[in-house]
């Protein structure tokens, strides 16, 4: 910890009435926040506060402006106690260019990482060891400049919160392509974590949810011939051995699940494809029974195996097949995530025992 | 008022504290807003509360998803003390609309009008009579569910805040046309006054007034070959005797300023023609002298006269017609919405005089 952290505690834990076996995902926060505002043009000195609620004037811009970026990463503890966590530099980095797309100034990295540090060892009680338990942490930035005038903001509050979670159980998954509504544009915010691509979806998200189908998997806006990502998942599909996704640009987010998987399932040798994927040849590949699998990649499920897809009234079921490589992926990525397996790539991050 | 209306006085008014000769929009706010709170599927009872800030959880989903929607209004005082606004029904349903694509609930068009009366009652002082003068109303809606899951809110705040201020004088504005970012996608959210779609503009726009730009006129993101709007306001180019603009469609908000200039013009004898406007037919209009004017239109500055652009590194500078157009169409809009002049057309709204 470095001595420009500002720590206040709580004085007594709420942990005890938390029923860690029944947990909605994301709705209850621990003990410790991290807050760090920005104003003058710097980042002031960060502190750690116990989780409470935010004074607002109702002209801060984030309500009006939507300037509001975010990240979602995991702490996993193993059985000797013992905490990590998967490649949070990718996830630092990854803020910082979505704020950079939203004209809002870049955190800084020491600031983070002894933010983040401080608040998993003062919190380490409410992360669960066993397969099933991790905490969820929610970095954020918010414009909180008073003043409704269509312009970048001057001040902001950069956040910390974390969720405890349990293993995130997706359901069967059945998936729109997307032939009328858009995500993003070219030119425009997809690759962003910014808040708005989330409320753009809702709707006809919520659409296809009244169809039965429960995410809508994103195509281009221009042709809606290409598929993109499913909005909070990018998206693979296995035609007969080879695993195809979509390369990321400016309407794609470039997932850190995304970019890992590609790169553990090259190194056991399965062929990966990145590149534009037509919605045709998928039709196409379900039609002729080369279509073997489909799967959602984000830190939430990690994977999440899609059943069924249809596109413009055409309803295509998936086979279930024996060796998926979603079962096989998702087991290997959880197991080098939470410390049960070896780690070649160097990707897990231990987070070091403080004196808090 | 409706008895479902709960009203909050303040003790004592901060009125005497403001300059009100010297005010920077948006930034100065009445003594008074209006909230109303939906949860459990309905809108409660909305209230007037002495202005002040809201209590927000830091999981509160607009901070991480960015649902909220916004409307901007102005109401005029004339020199008997009668308040004037206007067309506001227009803006009433244009923040359904928007609520709507980002699956929000639709606000009740009593509360809402009660409370703008209401609210415009108690604080009438803060509205000057004048030709300067006038009240910038922002009503929002926000989510206020707390919880970090991605999905629409269950609950969320309407609220109006009222913000003294003067004629808006936007000085020499020069444009850039896009050719590489992008304000909206087809099937998006470019036609709804959606925060996220404000906040997405600001990087290439500070981009451009770094090359000494005041705004960017977006084209369309697959081509760049067609003008949008530009981000604030909706735009006009007069071609000899022609007024053109862009048609909407559900990339273009559908402005308010917008549709009653063309109604106005018109009404003038001016020949409009609403359809897709090319960059190129612009450039060519400009080279050869036909292109007359270029404004903005929007509630803050009206009308904005545009004094040059800027395509793909080529300048163009723009004559100062003695007979401009946005000069007699802005005049005229004014002295209508302040009761300086007749409305033939029903536009301007009497704000009724409520015992408070």
């Amino acid at each position: 910890m470095t001595d420009t952290l500002k720590v206040t505690k709580i004085s007594k834990s709420k942990i005890d009435q938390v029923d860690f076996s029944n947990l909605a995902f994301g709705t209850v926060f621990t003990d410790h926040m991290f807050v760090c505002e920005y104003k003058n043009g710097a980042w002031q000195t960060p502190e750690i506060l116990p989780y409470g609620p935010l004074q607002m004037d109702p002209s801060a811009k984030v309500f009006h402006y939507g300037q509001a970026v975010f990240e979602g990463m995991k702490a996993y503890k193993d059985d000797n106690g013992d905490v990590f966590m998967f490649r949070p530099e990718e996830n630092f980095n990854r803020i910082n260019k979505s704020s950079e797309r939203l004209a809002m100034p870049a955190f800084d990295k020491a600031y983070f990482f002894d933010g983040l540090n401080t608040l998993l060892n003062l919190d380490k009680d409410w992360i669960k060891p066993g397969e099933s338990n991790s905490l969820y942490i929610r970095p954020f930035v918010i414009a909180t400049e008073n003043g409704v005038s269509a312009s970048p903001a001057t001040e902001y509050k950069f956040i910390i919160i974390c969720a405890p979670a349990q293993a995130y159980y997706s359901g069967e998954v059945r998936v729109l392509f997307a032939d009328h509504y858009s995500r993003s544009a070219d030119g425009g915010v997809g690759f962003a974590k910014a808040a708005g691509n989330y409320a753009a979806q809702f709707y006809p998200t919520e659409l296809a949810k009244e169809k039965g189908y429960n995410q809508v998997v994103w195509t281009d806006a221009n042709t809606h011939e290409y598929l993109e990502e499913a909005g909070t998942m990018n998206v693979f599909f296995r035609v007969n051995d080879t695993l195809l996704t979509a390369p990321t640009n400016d309407r794609i987010l470039d997932g850190i699940t995304r970019k890992s998987l590609i790169e553990l399932a090259k190194s056991q040798g399965i062929n990966v494809e990145v590149r534009p994927v037509r919605v045709s040849e998928i039709v196409e590949a379900a039609e002729n029974g080369s279509l073997k699998e489909m799967f959602g990649a984000g830190t939430a499920a990690v994977i999440s195996p899609i059943s069924g897809f249809t596109h413009k009234d055409k309803q295509f079921d998936l086979p279930k097949p024996e060796d998926a490589y979603s079962t096989k992926l998702k087991k290997q990525l959880t197991e080098l995530q939470a410390n049960r397996a070896e780690d070649p790539f160097g990707w897990r991050y231990e987070v070091p025992v403080l004196e808090v």
